[in-house]
């Protein structure tokens, strides 16, 4: 099945159109037609061969909402029509501890991802949703049950959301926990969202007072705005989790000083560039811990996506054809988003 | 109460014989008449100023072990004759969040350290216990109920033992549990005799094969020799949890990498030059933690004493008299003890 789609053939050239091959459905798989896909950085980093390794022609993405158009004859989930998501993987091993703990992003042999991992499928290496049709083992796809009105705003859920909601879901996020959210981007902005909305005092922390309304307009109770050393100082030792979405190289004990005793801060952004060493004394002294976190289960990505639903939760994004993906890619590394991309995948046709 | 001891007048110079003046004890000290003292490494960072903030004349000594020469009208815990011991605290606020739940090591308003804090007594900073008598709150006091003989041997558990037993108990280190304990010193020889005897499968780290042996004879069942790669390699991602008593500057992901998903490794050795920076993606890729520790509460410190009389754990040590301090200082700094020195109060006398 020949699909269009949107990728490149090197990491220093743009975006252009690419023919790629979907697989026929096998017995567990799911066909689904593309409506929309949101623009996570790692998109971006992975095109550009940022982080290495990019095998091409690359089609990224990675937060799929579509329409199911065809199921293999196994599948009991799912049936034609049906609104559908796919996230960051595509396959896992489905015999390791973590897979049977239904944490298919720890698997222990490496789980699929949806774009640049090896595939039996042509041409060797998964291609993802800058693109019109996708097939995917059934496991591995996400019922949507929002509105249709609001499917172009869900896509982001699929990584941006899962990434931020699994570990405030781990740290137990709840009412009376105060919670910091570092960084108010495509992750920062739906981690305020789901803190509040898990009943958290949500506070976000940003460089800019521009954004303060912004941040309170997403839900948090308060903001801080981090280059006033006062305002940080008179939160310090009170925050019993901080999710930090920040992956550009920053100083970690600014944050974790806001820690209480037994506090946690979690990183969710693979750093390009390493973070300064943290003083490792400022966890001695208050049994502070920091840690990581990468995207959800696909169990877990379902509670998400039904958690969101009921709770009236979508991305607030900013609606592009792909051929304005370079000029996406552009605004984004300026910040110059609010908060997520994502591609109308009707403009694949044009 | 003239009382003699031992410090040192200024960071340059050696320890030498001091005399010291003890309060009288009030309703509710507990005066001790000191037998023996542990050396633990912060007495020698702390005398010498290597962390700055030294207050002179210093005593160090946070070890303590004795028996009750006098008790003030309101003390009913204790008698005179009772044998007790001291740690690292003599007093808190009594009245923050961390007293109130017996964690009086992270008190907000700050412990009240056994040397070198702030007190109402002469000479207006707190003396250790390289010291013929101390006089402590009886709430700071820990009860002692292992067999005579082994008195000298219980007191580096005051500092070295509550150290590694409250993190490997705070992380429910246990049956069915892979833990590691790297260096094997003072405090990493008390982690492995701890951790084996809470039902562990307990791995020692240590840079030389020379030790091997050392590491099984306390209690671990598997040692591991860091300087070969393939050993490491064969236990990655295998680790439930990591106590890092080494506070030299070292890499951390080699050790990261061997934690299983969700698996923590924990410093409790405050680090004099940073450690370079670790690795934060290995934290992400299988949401795994770096924690500090400090030593530990005192309702958690008797818990540990009691736990080490029953089990028959006390440290392994090498005695001497206070005037040989300097040099135990020399061979502790070449890692030249098995595993602790402990100071003779007797020598005192002399």
């Amino acid at each position: 099945m020949v699909t269009k789609a949107y990728g490149a053939y090197a990491g220093d050239k743009p975006l252009e159109p690419i023919d790629i091959e979907r697989r026929q459905p096998g017995p567990n798989d799911v066909q689904i037609e593309i409506a929309y896909c949101g623009v996570c950085h790692s998109d971006l980093h992975q095109v550009r061969s940022e982080w290495g390794g990019t095998i091409y022609p690359c089609v990224p993405g990675h937060e799929i909402v579509g329409h199911v158009s065809a199921v293999g004859s196994e599948v009991t989930k799912f049936k034609v029509g049906d609104t559908v998501g796919v996230g960051c993987m595509v396959d896992s091993c489905q015999r390791c501890i973590s897979c049977d703990d239904g944490e298919e992003q720890y698997c222990e042999h490496g789980f699929t991802g949806t774009y640049n991992f090896p595939t039996q499928d042509a041409p060797g290496h998964t291609l993802g949703g800058y693109s019109q049709r996708i097939v995917v083992r059934d496991r591995f796809v996400l019922k949507v049950s929002h509105p249709a009105e609001q499917l172009a705003a869900v896509a982001p859920l699929l990584c941006a959301g899962i990434t931020t909601y699994s570990p405030l879901r781990h740290w137990n996020v709840g009412p009376g926990k105060k919670v910091g959210i570092v960084g108010i981007g495509g992750l920062g902005h739906m981690g305020i969202k789901l803190a509040h909305a898990m009943g958290a005092h949500t506070v976000a922390f940003t460089t800019s007072e521009s954004k303060r309304e912004d941040a309170k307009a997403l839900g948090a109770e308060g903001v801080i705005v981090t280059r006033n050393p006062e305002e940080m100082e008179a939160h310090a030792g009170s925050f019993d989790f901080i999710l930090n979405t920040v992956a550009a190289s920053h100083d970690l004990d600014a944050y974790t000083r806001l820690l209480k005793r037994n506090g946690t801060m979690t990183l969710v952004g693979v750093p390009e560039h390493p973070h300064p060493t943290p003083d490792f004394s400022s966890l001695i002294f208050k049994r502070r811990s920091i840690a990581g976190s990468l995207i959800g289960g696909i169990a877990e990505t379902q509670e998400m996506l039904d958690f969101c639903a009921e709770k009236g939760i979508v991305a607030d994004i900013e609606m592009i054809p792909v051929q304005k993906i370079d000029e996406a890619y552009e605004r984004m590394q300026k910040s110059d988003v609010r908060y997520r991309f994502v591609i109308d995948s009707a403009s694949l046709a044009a």
